[in-house]
């Protein structure tokens, strides 16, 4: 017997029908003879009603009432599975962020979870009975409610399960699991029955979507287990023990599994960065601080930065990268410090794209990064700039060539599925 | 200064543009120089949404999880009120049910309140915040949500403002107060600007919709002044102190006023009733609890009683009146008791109306109940059977002849307003 925390979003809550499905995943999963807990978002679409009311309301509205507003998406599933398990009957109740309680700081709209009392909790799921959790919502010292920023469910969950020391976190969403790499990209991508924290955190931050990073994050911080699987499977499907969705483990169970690892885990491809040069910039110290200080100050992430060697006249052009979102503000912030920076233009482009290549098995061996730098040359794809971390690089290249790129990179790692298995 | 309790309902939250007109209601109320709290329901349709939810999900579904979902319309809606009044430049905030606390008792989906702890309320509204409430919610001692039934709002609305002694209890509706009948029967009906307690008591037992029945037994006990009032009025309204609602009032209250008193204060018609009759009954002690014992015990409200002088044989016909929607319950419960009860026949008919008249005036004037049978008959109208309390009187009639009865009875009560004011 194992304790599981299992997780649903809002694509698999959007609706009666749905939720039934659901439910009866759910009651498999207590059948096979675990304790259990969910944590369930708001039906799809149904958080964007509330937070459009929100808009219309008050352009600037206060993100503690903004709060009280959207948590009711997840209250209202939790409550209807709580029903919807009922109806099948199990024993459940559904137990509500100030109820457990969930407690956060005081930080409306984008919370972090403190600590969770979690000892009613256990003694629920002790007794047989299914806590039902509505995700992306607690409390503050001050008794108001707090939610934890945009897709905060899947850190619930990890909190949850972390909380009540579960065997493992089921994470059921849309796709069946983690994949090499996005398979409406490459038809050859394989799902990865493992992956490590680190690389989910690599991926997740570069664009795939599966999971939010700061739930990655807070797995690996508490070694919370967990597990990524799709909901939207068949009525007979065996309890989630069996089923084949990607497991997210360290870097040490990882090692004990003694399984065949590939050089590259996953490749991704993210279009939310935007590339800005000032050219002639005074190569002179401390003009990088200049440059950078006032977007550091702004919130806005500057990520990958190319120096040119000087050229004549002690001058430089300097190119990094923001995101896209952040472009506008950015170059308005630059263009008002162009007397105290003293470049003679701002150039920025939107088409870029940044395409990674994430695996731990690049800690162990060397020429992952010039293979990469060879495969994108040897059909004629420019590299704009680059960066790396210890298990992941990352190139900029046309906005255009993304899909092509990824699909060089896919082959050249040796990922592509055999034939048979695609 | 005065402290004043505003409560809106759905239709007056549905949406944007008709929160935002509330809160400048609000707002001008608060400006007068006021100390206000506001009690809100969810929007116009989201309860019923809610509650199909539920229905789909179980159909023997879990009061208490009943109560977790539905409760979530009101915390939507106070949410936003308190954003549109921050909008308009006032220091507003929501106190949902568990925040207040609302204590209830632990009859889930008819909860009724038990205490409210108001120093918090108080203290928030005397530092010129305005307190916004989620009506038809509370808490149980075991830190469950609970709701107090449809229409439950108003019951929180006085039982807030008796919590924090509020001077008075605006409850906003879609009508702009109390008429003397329903203004789409009689176009000569006037608007009243008192009524008693008890008289509205009657009044909405016997089909006037203006108020839940329970927030009037609540108001009357704890001696909280009503006032209702409309909350489609223009923009440029005075704040509601001048406005011409109708304000619910003790006897006491009324008799310092010093009002000339109409005979009559109103009349209702109610279709909600049906009548059962049970012919050749044994004339026997004992035989009306036979009767009437299993229906009690079923919760079936029965109101009119006739039971006709023994005739031949010692047998007589029994008839009264329920609601109709627990006819055909009713009906079956009698059928299966025949042989205990030894009727012969057991006849109904759902096409009756009760029209009542009520006025505080009949306690102190004879002839009251004589002036109304004999206006019903010089119209030809048979009366099928009457009842009455200390200030009301109530004939059971066809239901074709309701509107007539009801016009020639607002007549002959001389209720129809002049016609240079109708």
């Amino acid at each position: 017997m194992a304790r599981i925390v299992m997780k649903f979003g809002g694509t698999s809550m959007a609706g009666t029908e749905r939720i039934r499905r659901v439910a009866r995943i759910v009651q498999r999963q207590q059948a096979a003879g675990h304790e259990v807990a969910v944590v369930v978002s708001a039906m799809a679409g149904e958080t964007d009603r509330l937070v459009n009311f929100c808009r219309e309301a008050n352009a600037l509205y206060d993100p503690a009432e903004y709060d009280v507003v959207v948590a009711s998406g997840e209250q209202v599933t939790s409550g209807l599975l709580a029903m919807h398990l009922q109806a099948l009957g199990c024993k459940a109740r559904s137990w509500l962020g100030w109820q457990v309680p969930i407690h956060t700081d005081g930080a409306h709209a984008k919370a972090r979870i403190q600590e969770i009392d979690s000892d009613r909790l256990i003694a629920s799921m002790r007794s047989g009975e299914i806590a039902v959790i509505p995700g992306f919502q607690g409390l503050t010292e001050n008794n108001r409610v707090t939610t934890l920023g945009r897709g905060g469910s899947d850190t619930s969950a990890v909190a949850v399960a972390a909380a009540v020391e579960a065997d493992r976190c089921d994470i059921y969403t849309d796709v069946d699991g983690v994949y090499t790499t996005d398979p409406r990209i490459v038809a050859k991508a394989r799902k990865l029955s493992h992956v490590t924290y680190e690389e989910m955190l690599e991926l997740a931050s570069v664009g795939s979507k599966v999971l939010q990073t700061r739930s990655v994050s807070l797995a690996m911080k508490e070694g919370v287990r967990v597990q990524v699987l799709s909901s939207f499977i068949d009525d007979d499907a065996p309890a989630a023990d069996t089923l084949p969705g990607t497991m997210i483990v360290s870097d040490e169970e990882l090692e004990e599994l003694e399984m065949e690892r590939q050089l590259i885990t996953g490749i991704a491809a993210d279009k939310n960065e935007a590339k800005v040069t000032l050219t002639r910039v005074p190569d002179k110290p401390g003009i990088v601080a200049t440059i950078f200080g006032p977007l550091a100050a702004a919130s806005i992430n500057v990520d990958m930065i190319i120096q040119n060697i000087s050229k004549d006249k002690g001058e430089t052009d300097v190119t990094f990268t923001l995101p896209r979102a952040d472009l506008a503000r950015g170059l308005a912030m630059l263009e008002a410090r162009k007397d105290d920076i003293g470049f003679n233009r701002l150039i920025s482009d939107s088409k870029v794209s940044k395409i990674s290549v994430v695996g731990v098995g690049m800690r162990s061996h060397a020429g992952v990064a010039a293979m990469m730098f060879k495969a994108l040359a040897d059909r004629g794809i420019n590299i704009l700039a680059i960066t790396t971390s210890e298990i992941k690089v990352s190139v900029l290249i046309d906005e255009d060539e993304t899909e092509l790129a990824v699909r060089i990179l896919h082959t050249a790692y040796g990922l592509d599925a055999a034939d048979e298995a695609a």
